[in-house]
This record gives structure tokens, sequence and C-alpha cells, in this order.
């Protein structure tokens, strides 16, 4: 059998069961955004880290060096914003073929630490080795949240509103024209390219619904709306209703789907690497918490609720209801 | 300029002055086996990183997977050994080519699940992603140390004892059985080969050097002793000599080395991967950590001393002096 036939979840749910030696200190272990490590602080420590692979997550000829740096640290910065934390310490691996050459890697740890500045993280070394295949970037990152801030997967209630914290599809829309000879005028295809090579970790919108103790759960969209809502879901025991239009709709998806033909939902849905924050929320909160990301200048935008039940359905804008399943992006499994 | 043309220590000295963003919290950063953080408690924490790479560290073919699952883990338990820590929470990252088949992986996991369990660590997730290349497997690992305690490669002072933990050079001895088509009895080579695939971290040992407050700086041998005694000597500032005839020598090598007419000595010098711990003892303690070394049942063997100045040098059994330097291994650079 082959990893594909199970997907990356199946897999995990596999391992997980031998991974859990030890209890004490362990507040989350696998199947969250990041590791809750209890050090008997007023803060949780968080632990993430994720593998960037040439020819599976990018393509050298897609964007300069500095750009696949950055990117291999937002990624895990945003896993931190899903917690409700801090970045501290970032931990870089690299594996470099022969045809990478130093001027790649130096621009490869520039574009990491210009972000990693931005945010105050350290990289503090890891480990570097060759490679006969392939480059590859590993980044486990540390973080820091008061313990009554922690945000987690599971803990999401019935009658609370769905958020998110930014525009989604547009990643999958920008990786779809990077992977098609397709072109598009540059004011459309540039910011949906950008969405999927640079996104931005929302390190300070995690912050402040988790301060706010009235986000009952989150999580970064990284695998697509449907499968990161539908992680949502399974692990809080809980379904959820989607209003189609209620979800912000970027201006260049909605002309991109508009010149081909295409229902920007569809990139929405079953998108990928949006990494916004998919949130639940006190429904009796949302007035003010939309008021302090008006002032503090992030979106908050409520796209649905969390009910009783099981599984996920979307109320369409003619008022028809579709449910949907899990099937975003998994980067073992094809449609 | 490729990779190889400076060396990892090279890259990693280009690269380390653009990654201190933040000194709060830092207490060492980039350049010992771990990074140390201040995590405001009795305890320091402890991260370190290792990445293997199919081809480069090792063939599919050597062992089954489970070996390599707990190799990968090992390097980084022995990183945490040389700082004297008790190890945590380990977070794998995977990137699996379309040749690994499931049940590869699960093995995999299981040889790391096995370690984990002797040493009390968990395995909390990380990431599984897909590969065109070859098989990767990146660890990062935390640990904790009593902040009192930590041991750092920068420590080491004249007059202070080198010391082993262990044999060296069997490892590298291994590695060119395993790459040759050479033979030798299996009494000889097996354990040669066993000690490159499945080293054993000095945890137990590291721990109680640490406790002792009398080891005064500690590196594992990952690179060959030759590099990491001047590790010891580049970052203490001081020199080193070495007593040829106080290296202790397996009997496997021994015999290994007259079966294929090699000095033993080429080995143990230029070696690599024997995740030993190689310390800086004080003096007037020696007699009593080798007392408590024989009580518990680990090896310390001193086989030099540091002195005052600049370099290493090594006095033959016939009374001649050496110098070298630090050409141990190094995956870049070839001798």
């Amino acid at each position: 059998m082959k990893l594909k036939d199970i997907g990356e979840f199946g897999f995990i749910d596999r391992i997980a069961p031998g991974g859990a030696i030890r209890s004490r200190g362990v507040v989350k272990g696998i199947g969250d955004d990041c590791a809750v490590i209890d050090i008997a602080g007023p803060d949780y420590l968080l632990v993430t880290t994720d593998l960037l692979v040439e020819k599976v997550h990018f393509l050298m000829e897609w964007a300069p060096a500095e750009t696949f740096g950055a990117k291999a640290l937002a990624v895990n910065l945003s896993d931190i914003a899903a917690c409700g934390g801090r970045a501290e310490d970032a931990f870089v691996s690299i594996a470099v073929p022969e045809h990478v050459n130093l001027e790649w890697l130096e621009g490869l740890y520039r574009g990491m630490s210009d972000l990693a500045r931005q945010y105050n993280v350290n990289l503090l070394g890891g480990d570097t080795t060759s490679s006969r295949g392939d480059m590859v970037i590993n980044v486990a990152l540390t973080g820091l949240v008061p313990r009554e801030e922690v945000m987690f997967r599971h803990t999401a209630r019935p009658g609370n509103v769905i958020a998110v914290t930014g525009y989604l599809g547009e990643s999958r829309a920008g990786l779809e024209l990077l992977l098609s000879s397709r072109d598009l005028p540059s004011d459309i295809a540039e910011p949906l390219k950008r969405a999927h090579l640079a996104p931005r970790p929302h390190l300070s919108e995690g912050r402040s619904l988790a301060s706010s103790r009235a986000c009952t759960a989150a999580i970064d969209v990284s695998d697509g709306l449907s499968s990161d809502l539908w992680h949502l879901c399974a692990d809080s025991g809980i379904a959820a209703v989607l209003q189609e239009g209620a979800i912000p709709v970027s201006d260049a998806l909605a002309r991109a789907g508009d010149l081909l033909g295409i229902d920007p939902l569809k990139w929405i849905i079953r998108g990928g690497e949006d990494y916004v924050l998919l949130v639940a929320l006190e429904a009796d909160a949302v007035k003010n918490l939309k008021q302090t990301a008006d002032a503090e200048g992030w979106m908050l935008v409520p796209i649905g609720e969390f009910v009783e039940g099981r599984g996920m359905r979307i109320i369409r804008r003619d008022g028809s209801t579709e449910s949907f399943g899990p099937t975003g992006w998994d980067h073992f499994r094809s449609d």
C-alpha cells in the first residue's frame, strides 16, 4: 500500500497512537496546528514544523530564492498564529542538491531572515546537508502563548459563528496560474500568484482573537476551507453551515473566475495554502470583535455558523443547500 | 559557488549573523549541539534538529526501516545528551517518494517509537508530504536541562582532561564496509556496521556528567573526533593534546584494521557519526567521575588534555607528535 492510498491524515491516524509515550507536560500532541507543551510557566510552549519540497511545493523558476525562504517560515508562523501565540525561534534544516548554488541559498536565508525580523523571530540554526534529488527545506518553529489564551481545534461549540481573517481561494487560483500556460492580465494574475507564493501569516490576528477570549477554536487554512473546516467540525463533534453570500471574494479572484469561466467557490472550498485563520467565535462577541478588527486594520468576516450534528453544508446564493466533505488539498490524493 | 566549496560550517558562518534577531531568551543560538533557550523556569529548553536524506546518509538496502527510524531520532537524542539534558518531545517531518510503501513508513515510525519509549520521549507529530526524489526524514527534538547544569562547547579550559564516553571509529569503519563489496568475518563486520546503523545516544552519560558539575564542556562526536575536538578548541580558544595510547580501540576495529591493513587511528581521527560524548573534565574530578561511570556501567576514558594555545596535536605510541586539523567528516567535502 502507498501513502497516497490513505492520504496524509489516514497515515497520521495510523501512527499517532504509537507516539504518545508520556503524557506529562503535553497539553496537546498530534492533531492541532501546533503541539502545546506545559513548561510550568505562565505561557505554554508551542512547537510546529513544516517541510517544503522542491517540485512538490514549489518550482525554482516561479520566483527568486527569497520568496521560498520567506514562505518556508511563513507557513510555520501561520500555525503559531492559529494557536494564538507569538513566534519565538526557528530551526532550519536544508538538504541541498548539486543544482543549487550558494547565491540561491543565501537568498533563501535572506528571505527567511527578512520575514523573521518582521515578527521578532530568531533563526537559531538547524542542519545543512546535501541531497541527491531535490531541494528540501524544513522549518521547526517554537512559540509561546499565555496558557489561558491558547486556541485549539476541538473546542468550537454549536451556535458559534464561523469567521475568516482574509480572502480564500486566491492561493489555489494562483497555483493553477503558475502551473498552466494560461495568461491573465497581470493586475489579476499577480495578486493571485502572490497569494500563493508570499502568504502573510496572520499572527496579529491570532493574538488579537486569542486575547479576546471570545474565539473558541481556530485553525489556519492550509489544506483548504473544506478540509480545515472539517477538522474543526470533526474535532469539536459538531456540524457547520456556511453562507455562500457571506464568503468574501477578492476582486482578483472574481475577475479570474469570470475570464476563465470558473466559479470562484471551487477555488475557495477546495483551495489550500490560504494561511488565513478560520475561527469559531462566541456569537454575542462578533460585533465587538469586528470593531476591534476594523480599528486594528484586519479583516474578520463571518461566513456561517456551527450547529449540532455532523457534516458540512453550504447555503448557495440561490437559497439551495449543498453538502460537502473534507475534499480539500491533500498532497497525496488526486481529486 | 557551491555549498561544497565552503562546506557546511563555512555556510553556517555566512548565514548565522542574519539569524540573531532578538537576544531575549536565547542563552545559546547557532553553534552548539542544541539551541539553549531561557524559558524562565528552573530548566533551560534545548532544541535540536537533524535531517537524514536517502542516498546521502543511508541506502534503503542496508537495513530494515526500523533502523533508520531509530537512527533519525538517535542522532537528535545525542545532541540533547551533549548539552546534559533529558529529551522531551520529537517532531518528525517526512518527504515520501513513490518508491516507499506504507509498510516501510510504518517500520520507520516503529523504530522511532521503540527508541522514543526507551528515553520517555513523545513523538508529537510534524509534517508528512510527498517527494519526487529521495526519502527525507527530519526530526526536531526538545529537551530540558537544569540551568546550572547545561554543558556548552565553548567552556573548556586549559588543564581540563579530554575524555570520551565510548569507542570511536567503529561507525566510520562500518560505513566503509557498508559501501564496499569487501567482506570481513561477521563477528568483526557486524558490530562495526551496527555502530554506524544503530548508534546509542549517550543520554545517561550526559546527565551524569552534567549533574557532576565537573564536566566543563561537551560535544557529541557526529562529524568525527578531529572535527568535533576542533569545535571544542576553537570555541573555547584553547589547544588539545591527545595521547594515542590512551584512545580506546574496540576489538572489532583493531581486527578490521589488521585484516584490511589500515591503521585504526585513521577511522578514529577522521571518522564521524560515533555519537559518543567528547568532554572536558576538571582534572581533579576525573578519578571520582571514573568511579561513578564504573558504578553506573558506562565508559569514561581520558584521552588527552586541553592546553593553552591553538591547534590539535597527538602524541603517537612511538613518542612522536603530529599535528592535525579539523578534517573530520563533512558531508560536503571530499578529503
